[in-house]
């Protein structure tokens, strides 16, 4: 599989506040080959913490990408057949312009200098990369969660330049918990007086705010079911409750680490603005219905969503489903079973990779 | 209604973990009057952040109790014909001996010297005030949440002490995704350099910490539904979103108004010896079985859950209910509807008081 990871600067971008950002960068990974025809792209979206490291192994940290098990040469999204790309989003930090990118009027980090940005922003520069490589359309879009926001969003902005869209265990507008659990995030980093209103580059991160939010958000991953088959009530290398307060139970202990492994690899900032721009996502914004918001797109869409998924719960998807066939619209809608909740988008890869090899084949047909 | 509100203060007490307190004090309130026969007491017990202030309206706040809506004259539990008893749980921080009390030895508040108590460390407590209130057996035992831990507890360890037992959305041990939940509050509260260790007593409290922690134990009360009726994506006092990280949505004001409210009412240290009780609470501890922990018991029980409750999900309470009815037990179950999720125990009271009202009359008729 040929693998390349590139940064593309642009002059500017222009956002939805109102603000400009000048200049912006974006870092993205490609896997297999664009072919002749230039019709066999696939735009892969991440989640909220991913990046543009979706496949194969990177030299620097040796770790696979965090869709590996999908793409890849026969995998669901065969790099033997498409050419996939991946940029991390807008306000991350991975590579892409984010809160800890230099503003070139200061030299220093922007912190909380950058502008508030929506999922609408992120796609735009995703398209100013597209237009860059010069695309003319793709026969994908496609990622879970925040990434099938995002799927969602390219069908409604670009809608001549997506073919079909395969929005994942996704939400056309986050619900009032979804909101409520973001929150809890953005106030547990802000608490930490490290934050220091944003402005902590160079200095202590605020990394047990950032833990403690990260804690929240791995429970809203899990599944009830999911964390009684991992952790059970098991304590953790220990016979009989400690009657204090280190760790007692292995669940306490996961929490824990995957709280602090996170802050050496995540940006607080980057998590106050991106969870913001999930909370303001809104795909009717501006467009009165969800079926009006639809009413353009000429694609095809495959929506995936999980049994036991309880923070982007399959209603969610059925909404999104109901309006595309509302506007008779070319929609699969396939519910899966699984055990994993919300990561069951990025684990349980057997239903989901027959279905999208499928979808996949179907829509190469169509484009001919 | 004779409201009565008392201290009791006894020599000592053998915790669970092998620890002593002594003296230890017990906060309590009482509803109506006790018959001659002594045979008319209904014990209430508290979920985790509640008081002995169960009923009425206490002459120092205004505030009326936590369950008045359910004890009174005419009310689920009338006061007319029963006398009602709530007192506060150990290691609270409402007239009961907690962390924030004085530890005798130094005269300072004990703070993380506290000994770690349990569920039954409690109950053993509640025994001596019934003791010393002279009542052979309580008529019922009650509670919501872990206020039905207590219940389910009472049944176990002092089987004849306890006529009747109606545990209410609630567990017979913490899962996984409930320990880990509570974990979380803990982690925030001691993410706080404020907690200081604990020894915060006459400085600035954790207030940061201990709101972030409520924040999320608020999320966990409602249901997904029950948010979406009370906040949807409405905004707070604008029309636009603000493209900043003060308060947008009606829901996060709500968020940060109830976790700033909480601190001035609750003991951070408080939140994290109850957490802990909770999550090792196991009514199988030292029993092998559920069905065997119930062995003992002849109370009779109800057994209530709501259908929105994804925090102590019904399943729970199914749990205690199949091993009541393997061991032959007098059990009666109703899975209530409601939207308002864990909250349900707590507002929504038509079901439950027609309920309860039957039960206790049965209950009555069966004690002659």
């Amino acid at each position: 599989m040929i693998v390349e990871s590139r940064t593309v600067t642009f002059d500017s971008i222009a956002l939805d506040s109102g603000a400009t950002l000048a200049p912006v960068e974006v870092a993205y990974e490609s896997y297999g080959k664009l072919n002749p025809a230039r019709s066999n792209a696939i735009l892969v979206l991440h989640a909220f913490s991913g990046d543009a490291h979706a496949a194969g192994i990177s030299p620097e940290t040796g770790q696979p990408g965090w869709w590996d098990n999908m793409i890849g040469p026969g995998k669901a999204f065969d790099t033997n057949q498409y050419f996939v790309i991946c940029s991390n989003v807008l306000g991350g930090c991975r590579g892409t312009t984010g809160p800890s990118s230099p503003d070139p009027a200061t030299g220093r980090p922007y912190a909380m200098t950058f502008p508030v940005i929506t999922i609408s922003d992120m796609v735009r520069l995703q398209k100013m990369l597209i237009d860059h490589l010069e695309i003319p359309r793709l026969l994908a879009v496609t990622g879970g969660s925040m990434g099938g926001m995002q799927a969602l969003e390219w069908a409604v902005a670009y809608p001549d330049r997506v073919v079909a869209a395969i929005p994942i265990a996704t939400t056309t507008r986050h619900s009032a918990q979804q909101i409520a659990f973001n929150e809890v995030g953005r106030q547990a980093i802000m608490a930490d007086p490290d934050w220091n209103g944003g402005d902590y580059y160079g200095k202590r991160p605020p990394a047990r705010g950032l833990a403690v939010a990260r804690m929240v958000g791995h429970i809203t991953y899990m599944s009830d079911d999911s964390m009684r088959e991992k952790f059970g009530r098991r304590l953790r290398d220990k016979e009989t409750f400690s009657f204090g307060f280190d760790v007692d139970f292995e669940v306490e202990s996961y929490l824990r680490y995957r709280g602090s492994q996170f802050v050496g690899r995540f940006d607080a900032n980057s998590y106050l603005y991106i969870t913001k721009a999930m909370d303001y996502f809104d795909l009717t914004n501006g467009h009165g219905s969800l079926a009006q918001a639809l009413a353009a797109t000429g694609a095809r869409f495959l929506a995936i969503s999980f049994t036991s998924d309880w923070l982007y719960p399959s209603y969610q998807s059925q909404e999104v489903v109901r309006a595309l066939r509302s506007r008779n619209c070319d929609v699969a809608y396939v519910e899966l079973e699984s055990n994993y909740g919300h990561d069951a988008f990025l684990v349980d890869v057997t239903g989901q990779t027959d279905l999208v090899r499928g979808f996949l084949a179907s829509t190469l047909e169509r484009v001919g």
